[in-house]
């Protein structure tokens, strides 16, 4: 019986924080100035701010500053567009975060377009969605969690040309990107989603496997070719009366049947979830970098 | 034996360009306005003049205002952009197109970004292929030759919901756009390249193939699932003595096996290369009707 290589995100995430602090360091060094990434939260919402947190802790720890403002519930797309239009002006400030959702009241395109593109660190902005999709362009920035599937691939040695990928999903923040940067790499790629019929069948053809449904436990064992390179970008809560929150996090990717048959797949959690923001102090390094043209 | 229904695009484009036609005159009624498209076109490529003519002919035809500037393939890339800049502040003119290729010279990305993205009928403007990709929002204009071959595919009434698509090319006039739509309504996609490994295999899973490749006779019987809907793209020149220009065009698909195993087909010529004029067109009309708030 065959055990899949596990692709450990959290200690990829950790090597890349610490290659760019001491990028960060060397700027400062050198121009006397540190990168700077600003989030907006709007209204009161628990996993909001725990994110939002995690994110400014991330911040610190590679010496990146981190700006924030927390606007009430009940504000006004105005106010939220007026905080942009701050944050798009100020020198300082090199990475722009729309903390997501937005109240339902408001207008998530029109706020997420007003960010600046040089300061769209999340890369939600349509157009350089539409440069990641053009081949002879190139995006001012990756949006996060694709990017760190991407570099998880690449940091493990796996062969991305030729190879087909499919991707289960095709949200903005997810499965499009990732799909268009597979296919960037030369991947043949195929995207799996919700009015997709007989899904097993077409992930049993996959060298890669990139799932982004958040389906606890949807692609099992059955539905993987022996071999094939699975990220699982799926978060899902479970009931788990053992566990002292009541449940637990688990994948989209039923990873005991996984492990099995794939020769390699990330954990959940502990896999691409770390990657994540390490790919965002990733890409406000490097805006940071265009900005003040070091380098 | 069977044989294909074919898809027969010089009629469904007629049929379009008479529905332009009456509601260009209905504009024209009610408000004294017709809509306007303006070429510019840089150098003196014969295929390119032919293409040109064509276009202003077609616009004629259905009482559209067409504009043309044609520079000498020594201009420098700002006298193009002059007369870009004037276009987008002519009131006149609702859509604006650079024929391509443009002298070697030149920016492509530069001139085509300078588009005003309202004006953009050809869709090639980043922006609008983001807002294409993105799943909650709509561009200004879908690119000219994909919004045909979806156009053809529902006046033939076939069903794309569910349904397996393998687009053959990725392009950013063809190929790519034609995915993205094709996932919008629901298809499951696969885009198949020149790095693709064993293609035959994955075109015969699909339910319809859209080929734009520009390899004549490529996709041979074989490789088509019976009762396949086939939309053929490419327009190859193959040698043929017997024509009088010691050459004729063929598609990407061998037609004369493919006929025997798809349901439906697109010939080369009469296929999706009247469609694209058509649709220019209606994209122009769409624009002048969101320009002057008309219906
Ligand atoms: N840092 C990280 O690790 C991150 C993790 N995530 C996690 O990734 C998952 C996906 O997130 P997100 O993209 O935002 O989710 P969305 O809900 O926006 O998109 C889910 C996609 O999966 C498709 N889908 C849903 N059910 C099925 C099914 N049964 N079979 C096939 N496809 C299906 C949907 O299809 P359709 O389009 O037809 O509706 C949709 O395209 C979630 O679990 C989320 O928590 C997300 C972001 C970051
Ligand atoms: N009005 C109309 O009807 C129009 C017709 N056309 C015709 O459509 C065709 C495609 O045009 P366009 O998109 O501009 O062409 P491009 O040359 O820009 O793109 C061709 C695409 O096909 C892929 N490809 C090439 N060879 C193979 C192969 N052997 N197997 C699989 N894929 C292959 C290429 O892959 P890779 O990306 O890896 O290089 C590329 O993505 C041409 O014949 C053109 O004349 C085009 C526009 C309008």
């Amino acid at each position: 019986e065959t055990s899949a290589k596990v692709i450990d995100g959290k200690a990829v995430a950790k090597q890349i924080k610490d290659e760019i602090k001491i990028e960060v360091l060397k700027m400062k060094d050198a121009i006397g100035v540190v990168p700077g990434l600003a989030v907006i939260l709007v209204g009161d919402r628990k996993d909001s701010a725990t994110y939002v947190r995690n994110k400014k802790k991330a911040c610190e720890a590679v010496g990146i500053t981190s700006y924030e403002i927390c606007l009430p519930e009940d504000s006004t797309e105005e106010d939220v567009l007026k905080h942009i239009a701050d944050y798009n002006e100020n020198p300082k400030v090199h990475g722009i975060l729309i903390q997501l959702p937005l109240p339902r009241h408001m207008d998530e395109a029109r706020i997420l377009n007003a960010v600046s593109i040089d300061k769209d660190v999340d890369g939600f902005h349509p157009l350089n969605i539409g440069l990641l999709a053009k081949r002879d362009r190139e995006p001012f920035f990756v949006s996060c969690t694709p990017k760190g599937c991407i570099e998880l691939l690449h940091r493990y040695g796996i062969t991305i040309k030729g190879k087909r990928a499919v991707i289960i999903g095709r949200s903005n923040i997810v499965g499009l990107p990732v799909s268009l940067l597979l296919q960037r790499e030369d991947a043949t790629i195929t995207i799996v989603h919700s009015r997709t019929e007989n899904p097993e069948e077409i992930v049993r053809q996959a060298d890669i496997i990139v799932s982004a449904a958040g389906k606890a436990n949807m692609v099992r064992g059955s539905w993987i070719k022996p071999g094939a390179v699975i990220i699982d970008v799926g978060i899902n809560p479970i009931d788990d009366p053992e566990s002292p929150r009541g449940y637990r996090l688990v994948g989209d990717v039923c990873y005991d049947e996984a492990c099995k048959v794939a020769s390699a797949i990330t954990p959940v959690p502990g896999g691409v979830g770390p990657m994540t923001i390490a790919m965002l102090l990733s890409n406000t390094l490097d805006s940071a970098k265009r900005a003040l043209k070091f380098e």
